[in-house]
């Protein structure tokens, strides 16, 4: 379905929506168009398809990220661990609670996704020990997917990994996962928007599902957060964790969340035993004890200058508000779907996504045969096109991530049609087809 | 003892140890004296002597990051990945594996100090799981012990950890270590150089200890690595761990390396299973495949900006040879015990560290009842003195760092008067007495 704006004259003036000035009254209506400028974007010429993989960089960061390398850790040293560092993680956490409707000291932002999702799968076996089943399903990102295979090969086999199929390739039905859940279920272990197609879970059904059931709900947010509303507490969530380079545009590989639900904090304990997790890290007793509260599920020294990134990038999306940004997430992705379906769907392209918008995140997948080598001329310059650049996920997904605060329906317009002469004219073609790995 | 330039002048000058023109002499000298320079140093007043906590900020590493900052994140976008950033992890780790007398392909960085414990201790337990004993001891750095404490109570209290003590509170015998190693122990788990009081242990005689009965060994080499030689492959070292941000000056919370010997790799298994530790991370299959090599050690996606710091300051130490910065620390160290002995020790310090300088990395701790109220003392302006920046630690001793790459005899000279100042005239009376465990 396409947004036609509330424009009197569109009749008279008959744009169809496949021409650009179509996309530009839309971005003439837009209300988050002034945040694009919020971002460094030094080159007009590139569209950057891809905040799904690694959000664009805020101005501000910059000016942030400078002043910690000369002036808190030049200057001020080590005076800045008490001045200011100390905090970070706590800070940075409490500023993500408030996106994802949880409360203040109960996110943490700490270590890696898959370091954090280490941590909570077996703080949450130790909770529920007489149970010995994880279910998950096949559209969860493979890094988490591996985390639960390691855990379970750490101790002995002694858990089932459940895994629920897809029916019908695009979405698993809530029928199956609530099929998957039985008594002897410990931990229902997904991803809320999956990283492939950006299907979308019904958050608070499901981890109703896994309570009634009396299993924990641990979910991956790195998908969601800053592309949809979340609301953990309100939907009685135990437990998650996400990754703050995609959608919070915090810098490649910026530090992750956990969020772990007050009244379950002091229940748990993390298998990970570091100086930052202790109650008294300054202490220097020889033996552990835990912190009370959130803070026992940190382990070593955090990266710093990396984790310094998460505020300012939040604080846009906060200013933007996340309600605003899915509203204009859901008629970006749905005017990309109706221009794949006019120009793309006659040179062999399908949608892979949802089609009803609430079960879809802020990505589209399109598959094709050729997705491999379209993605290599997409990249390429070729003067005077734009570049346009996706994510290629082997073996055929063009993916085509949408971050309304920095990209525009002309974006959108453009690439589409940058696609479609790529396909048509046969440019792919200079192309080798053997994907390496590595990309 | 105390070191004497070859100044034929000397004599003649009788200038004593405690002159400021004394430690000018040594500073003239000093070969490294140039070094100075590499790093940003913008207030000549602030004396300091913590760079074993946090090392200062290299020029090169601001313009590096800057770099990184504005044009592979904020140009290049998710470019930066295939283009850069993914050899990172090896890169950094093939640097500091020149450092440590490691081979390229041995050394990876990776998460933080707690975390590479972590996985290299459950690695090596699984290694020898018939063997339930882990020795460690009283010097250990009390992180790395919460990590193998958490780890025990993980795996059901099956392993017993044996705390080797120390019989003059200086030192650790290896006569002790050699008597607690038996043939069910699994895992020799040793700092080289102590926090506490930079106590060295012989890492080639512990290790064939360890090996003459069967046992893995793992070194932590946080206060060894760029200020103490090491040879890990020529002593057949099997783990070690290290940290950054000390005297490898890279930042505050930049990622911790790890090393495993060659022969070992493909034999251990890491308990963490994440993307960045698969054969093939972007083949995106739903079941793990450790990658061959170090890189089975990687996890989750590394955080780039404090990980790009690394390199530039490592470099700066391989170019000044880590010969010749043990050679100055010797002296320094040397210089500031003698300085101790003649200025401090009437006012009641005492020097906890090793005094034979083979058993002592490069940091002095001194002994005091009324450290903390010193400490403040110190860090506090009070014109026309300099600020002196040592580390407190609970209850009683103010750690003294030596960095050779840009402490000077003269800093040190003045640190001692300065501390002897604080002391004679009581100034130290103005601060609480209440230690606040935070600082």
């Amino acid at each position: 379905m396409v947004y036609y704006p509330n424009n009197q004259e569109e009749e008279q003036m008959e744009i169809r929506p496949t021409e650009i000035n179509y996309a530009r009254e839309l971005d003439a209506g837009d209300r988050l168009a002034i945040f694009r400028d919020k971002f460094y974007i030094p080159d007009e010429n590139i569209i950057y398809l891809d905040g799904n993989s690694l959000g664009r960089l805020p101005k501000e960061t910059a000016a942030i990220l400078n002043q910690e390398i000369s002036q808190h850790w030049g200057d001020q040293l080590i005076r800045s661990w008490n001045a200011n560092w100390i905090q970070t993680s706590r800070q940075a956490g409490d500023k993500i609670a408030r996106l994802i409707g949880a409360s203040p000291g109960e996110v943490l932002v700490s270590d890696s996704t898959s370091i954090n999702l280490f941590k909570l799968v077996l703080a949450a076996l130790q909770a529920r020990v007489e149970r010995k089943i994880i279910i998950s399903d096949v559209f969860n990102f493979p890094s988490d997917l591996y985390v639960i295979q390691g855990i379970s090969h750490l101790l002995n086999n002694s858990h089932q990994i459940r895994m629920v199929p897809s029916d019908d390739g695009v979405s698993i039905s809530i029928h199956s996962i609530d099929s998957a859940i039985d008594s002897d279920t410990a931990l229902v272990y997904l991803t809320h928007v999956s990283y492939r197609n950006a299907f979308m879970y019904d958050m608070q059904a499901v981890t109703e599902l896994a309570h009634k059931r009396g299993s924990l709900i641990l979910w991956d947010l790195s998908h969601s957060t800053g592309a949809v509303p979340l609301e953990l507490n309100q939907w009685n969530v135990d437990l998650a964790v996400g990754c703050t380079y995609k959608y919070l545009n915090s810098g490649p590989g910026a530090p992750a969340f956990l969020y772990v639900r007050k009244d379950l904090q002091d229940t748990l304990v993390s298998p990970i035993w570091g100086w930052f997790g202790a109650k008294q890290p300054f202490k220097f007793a020889l033996d552990y004890e835990p912190a009370l509260g959130i803070d026992r599920f940190q382990t070593g020294t955090p990266p710093i200058l990396s984790m310094k990134a998460i505020e300012p990038a939040v604080d846009i999306i906060l200013d933007a508000g996340i309600d605003n940004i899915r509203e204009k997430s859901i008629m970006q992705t749905e005017y990309l779907i109706s221009l794949t379906d006019i120009l793309l769907k006659p040179l062999g392209f399908e949608v892979i996504s949802p089609r009803d918008s609430r079960m879809r995140g802020s990505h589209i997948s399109l598959k094709h045969n050729e997705a491999y080598r379209i993605c290599q001329a997409m990249i390429t310059p070729l003067q005077p096109n734009p570049i346009v650049i996706p994510d290629f996920r082997a073996p055929d997904l063009i993916r085509l991530g949408i971050s309304p605060l920095y990209n525009t329906f002309s974006e959108i317009n453009l690439a589409v049609h940058r696609i479609k002469t790529i396909v048509e004219t046969g440019t792919y073609h200079r192309f080798s087809k053997d994907w390496l790995p590595v990309t």
